[in-house]
């Protein structure tokens, strides 16, 4: 695993040579045009419907915008900012759109079925995923400086282009993200231990207190005492549905495997509990409350 | 259960009549301290320590504070601002000061237990729980408007002297709480749905993404992803120690029974990811979505 920031890239300016191509102007592909051309880049967007790319223009997410594939025409480097089903099923129309000599990214959540699908797809495909969001989604939702400071992680194989590699560093530098490299298979399991089995803890809470709640006849009093610390823990569980299922279907083994560390976590707090073994669970607890800083860095 | 704010108590203004006593000046304590005195009552206070005196005297968190428990002599009503163990487990001493025909109070976030100890101890003993915390703790940790808006519950029994409860009641009103009555076995098992259960669910996955993390070989990759959801996720997990266990210990039964509630719901999540049954996954977490915002009302 590699990590900078700002540093000099292989091939520094290459990506001012040609216009940057965006498929996609949700969240991410929105945020990434208003930076971009903010940098003085060249942005042109392909969208899928046509309302979308009018309110995209009007919101000046990209100089050319358009429906029809040829728009990615003479692209350098162009980014797939496609929710991760579409991603893993890309329209043929698509395909046949990507110059065969531009470098081709994503910004998909999962990165092993991402590479496996992509590679043979296209020569210059690299693999990344800017690690970055809010709780909106749609044309309405990018915004300038999302990507600051926040990790943009790359995972090529052995078969990707150093060039092209350079080309997307050079793209993060740009956003003023921070750049790391690392295996697809160690990002698809560490973002199932700390993004995506959370959203399902998240969830499980929300439904275990309305449950629970009801089973105790206390349904509203439950809501009346829920406070910032029940909030905050519910947050993930509560969020986009379709992005908690995506998830969990595009990075299912690491998934449940990270549900099966969880749960033998709880299960060890439980029995100390069913034992009233007080000082073993303070103890436990405060090497989380040690545990925690360490995860805080970004 | 009731509910009401800035309601006109029963013997309103009885409150103003002799000083009130706080027993113990940490958030709770010396947040009530400030409140009060803000709000024209005479403040006097027990507390442990001299070292804690002096700087309590510093703060200005009561009008006379004392090591000695005859500082409480003369006082209407008496809030026991004290830790969970302490509370169920009072010192002689303290017990011998308590004036007899004083409102006793405590603060503790389990009321069944409180109730059961204190009811044989005091013949006006109001058993209440004032719902808001910051992380800090001890005597630098109070600070004005801590109760504002939040709910402060009283669980009074079928033997508890109504005059007593309107008295606290009106403590309530004086530092802007909403005002709430309930079942104390009601209460115990609403808090552990909504808070002491979660600080295990939240505990469970810091040691979660740090022995998966290391299993997996990704001790630094999973800190360095990890993003706002895991720090919002793990916040109450991470939280003060001695609190956590205390909750496990004195509401152990419904602490229990919430996390055998809490795991039935994850195995479901978990069995729907198993089946790859994306259908029914997104429903669920659709649920999560419309469930969430029943709990944010405060």
């Amino acid at each position: 695993m590699t990590s900078s920031q700002g540093e000099s890239a292989q091939g520094q300016g290459a990506l001012r040579e040609q216009p940057v191509g965006l498929v996609g102007l949700g969240l991410i592909g929105g945020s990434l045009g208003l930076d971009l051309q903010a940098a003085g880049l060249e942005v042109r967007a392909l969208v899928h419907r046509a309302s979308t790319a009018e309110r995209a223009r009007e919101r000046q997410l990209a100089m050319r915008i358009d429906t029809d594939p040829a728009v990615l025409e003479g692209c350098g480097l162009i980014v797939l900012a496609l929710p991760l089903d579409r991603l893993l099923d890309p329209p043929a129309e698509l395909l046949a759109a990507l110059p065969p000599d531009a470098v081709i990214t994503d910004v998909g959540s999962v990165k092993q079925p991402v590479l496996e699908r992509w590679e043979p797809l296209h020569p210059r495909f690299v693999a990344s995923h800017p690690m970055a969001g809010t709780a909106e989604a749609g044309v309405e939702a990018g915004l300038t400086g999302l990507f600051a400071g926040r990790p943009w992680v790359a995972t090529p194989s052995s078969t990707t282009d150093p060039a092209a590699l350079a080309l997307v560093q050079e793209l993060a530098a740009v956003v003023q993200a921070q750049w790391l490299c690392c295996e697809a298979a160690a990002h698809d399991r560490a973002v199932a231990l700390i993004s995506h089995m959370p959203v399902l803890v998240s969830a499980a809470l929300l439904e275990a207190a309305d449950q629970g709640g009801r089973a105790a006849g206390a349904e509203a009093l439950v809501r009346q005492l829920a406070s910032s610390g029940f909030a905050d823990t519910s947050r993930i569980g509560g969020g986009n549905p379709e992005l908690g299922t995506l998830m969990a279907r595009c990075n299912r083994s690491s998934v449940l495997d990270a549900l099966e560390e969880y749960q033998q976590q709880l299960k060890l707090l439980q029995t100390l509990v069913e034992e009233s073994n007080w000082e073993a669970l303070r103890s436990r607890l405060k090497h989380c409350h040690t545990l925690r800083p360490s995860f805080l860095n970004n």
